[in-house]
């Protein structure tokens, strides 16, 4: 199940980034499960990687080697089917060996090899199947690889995640594209979510980093499917320097904040495709607090609410259950809260004035409110200036029967 | 759905308390939905409520009572199918015209009667219904009301909840009974759940208050179904004062020590009765956690792995999917987190050893493990001397089921 059409918009190659998917036969025969992306020579890389204090194997691996390599990076290979994390001393020598077949290939050295796992913790890595598919993603690299990539990254998803913006800055065309995967375990500090984007533009390592960061904040850190947070989420942001710009290093320039634009509006759109292609979603859903304090109490407002089991099945039976949202925000931990002050409104119906059912508000109207897929919960506190938005999914039959079945 | 078998314990009376339930038709004709407690004169009232924001106007009202009426309690009036919450001045008026129709009948100060509610959010309470059913209910107390009014306070519940402790002391004989509801919206700080205890010892109203407090916070603050607080939790320690002991002013004093241990191994059962009858549960739950540096991590562990939708979902799959333990964890927010010290035990097996699969572990040795009704997850995190634990039920599609289709 999934909210909204399945197209997959034309992907731009990125001059400088090149891509292959292979089977590699890891968990199903014949499924694309190996993604090898090459980064040009003289490219940068910027990344940022979960929060879980249990990290992944090829999560250490990748951090170690960007640190080994000053940032250094020609390769990512990910592969789906298992997660390489909870393995231990044996998972990262497994993450290593897998680094070290590309750089064989590659001639070149292996901490400039990225690993990324997706899939079952806590089995074994199959080493030496992923080995051997190796060269045939390194034969099958190019430029136009990117739709192949984007099947080749997913699990549970139901449909592959792409996005591409092209912007023009001083007379000369540039092109940011990325790719996503991720459809359940997913919240803030990057959950089980694997996304790699390239652009063409040449920009100095710690602005990459910055503006990666920045986009990252708004666009993966601000959705969430069921509070779960993965070992092994990653964000990548290359940047081949192929556009033939002078290095950009400074993220404030004309340049910059083009670029910026771009890098936050792909994230943007991989993010609520994830959601989107969330776990058993029926419902594309925007949480939007305004009027509070700080950001802060926004975004603690707009979590409890998108995590709030009993406000995630009345969005799957379309019901405009507000005193579950009510409750929600009741318990968000906001200090002084004043209740009476609180409207809430659903797809533009005010549902509740000062904290009680308004005064206006119908059933029917509630009922037509909550019909769409797309839902727009919008709370106002009425106490500040500060708002915060974020997006989540329902919660349905499917989530269960897709939680429950996997693995077993 | 439910686990265990549904067999209510004898509950006995408590001389000095009556109990009676009736059906005022508040949402379904026939169903008993209103229950009236009475305390005896000269007795004392302990009473903790939830810690939700938006209280419900019965929560604003029994507060604003006991202080009016310094304690001086006579009467619990208690309703299902409607919370009266998010109801404005125009439910605290509800709520004050119920306790009046209750003052009446026993030519008491209204500030003496303590109104419950639980149902609905949002619907203005059907206040007529409850003044016209009040005369019945007062008419039919007695000593013996406890079943019926175990019954006359359910809701989404399956089955009735109730639990008895006799003890004697210094020669004397003593009773704790009490009776609780509540299936969904649970977790700490009090979430729709109402429960009512009553002893027939002679208890002084702080230490009444201190043994209640202390009770609750190792029972109905220690279970959690769905994270989700109520607006309308409530529980309260009744005490008659007819065993005829001397006034109880001291709580590490022999009968004190007696009474506390009575109080808290009724709210265990009661707390634990909760969970067993948990929306759409299958499992019954125990996460505990050792070798904390504090009882408070281990906690946060603990309702970390109790709230994970992903571990959930594998208890009711019966799943022994130790990394979706592992995840939660390492996203539980613990300072300086060694994720190579900890071990994992799933009824008695050892899963995961110093952060790894263990390598005695077979995975037919975790199917066993799963398989009973009740599961004990243990965590040895290997850092301290500190414990936790905590109660939790499944994620099954009947929890989904249930909490789309209520009140649509």
């Amino acid at each position: 199940m999934a909210v909204g059409e399945d197209v997959l918009p034309a992907l731009s190659p990125v001059h400088g980034v090149r891509l292959a998917a292979v089977s590699a036969g890891i968990k199903t025969v014949g499924r694309r499960d190996l993604v090898l992306i090459e980064l040009a020579a003289g490219g940068n890389c910027a990344a940022v990687f979960t929060q879980n204090d249990f990290c992944a194997a090829p999560v250490l691996v990748a951090r170690a080697h960007l640190s080994e390599s000053g940032f250094n990076t020609r390769y990512l290979l990910i592969n789906t089917g298992n997660a390489n994390a909870g393995t231990g001393e044996d998972g990262i020598a497994a993450a290593r060996a897998c680094t070290e077949a590309v750089a064989h290939l590659a001639d070149s050295d292996c901490n400039t090899v990225l690993p990324f796992s997706t899939g079952v913790i806590g089995e074994p890595l199959p080493t030496a199947l992923i080995c051997a598919a190796v060269p045939a993603a390194y034969a099958a690299l190019g430029e136009d690889g990117w739709v192949d990539a984007a099947w080749g990254i997913l699990t549970t998803d139901t449909r592959p995640k792409g996005s591409s913006v092209q912007f023009s800055y001083a007379g000369r065309d540039y092109v940011v594209t990325g790719i996503a995967k991720g459809a359940g375990m997913i919240r803030p500090n990057m959950a089980t979510m694997l996304a790699y984007l390239a652009t063409d533009a040449a920009v100095e390592r710690s602005v990459l980093q910055d503006i990666l960061g920045a986009a990252v904040e708004t666009s993966f850190n601000r959705i969430t499917i069921d509070g779960d947070t993965s070992t092994n989420d990653a964000c990548v942001l290359l940047a081949s320097g192929l556009a033939g710009n002078e290095m950009l290093d400074d993220k404030e320039s004309g340049l910059g904040i083009a670029l910026r634009s771009a890098v936050d509006q792909v994230c943007l759109e991989l993010a609520q495709g994830l959601i989107r292609d969330g776990e058993g979603a029926t419902k594309f859903v925007t949480v939007q607090v305004n009027g509070g304090h700080s950001e802060q109490e926004c975004l603690a407002v707009a979590f409890t609410i998108a995590h709030s089991p009993l406000v995630k099945t009345a969005l799957f039976a379309s019901d405009p259950n507000w005193g579950r949202l009510l409750a929600a925000i009741g318990r968000a931990g906001l200090r002084e809260l004043a209740v009476d002050l609180i409207d809430i409104y659903i797809n533009n119906v005010l549902i509740a004035r000062n904290g009680c059912r308004a005064a206006t508000y119908t059933e029917e109207q509630g009922v037509a409110a909550m019909a769409p897929e797309d839902i727009v919960i919008r709370i106002e506190l009425n106490r500040g200036r500060s708002e915060a938005a974020l997006w989540t999914s329902d919660l349905s039959y499917d989530y269960v029967r897709i939680n429950a079945e996997y693995r077993t």
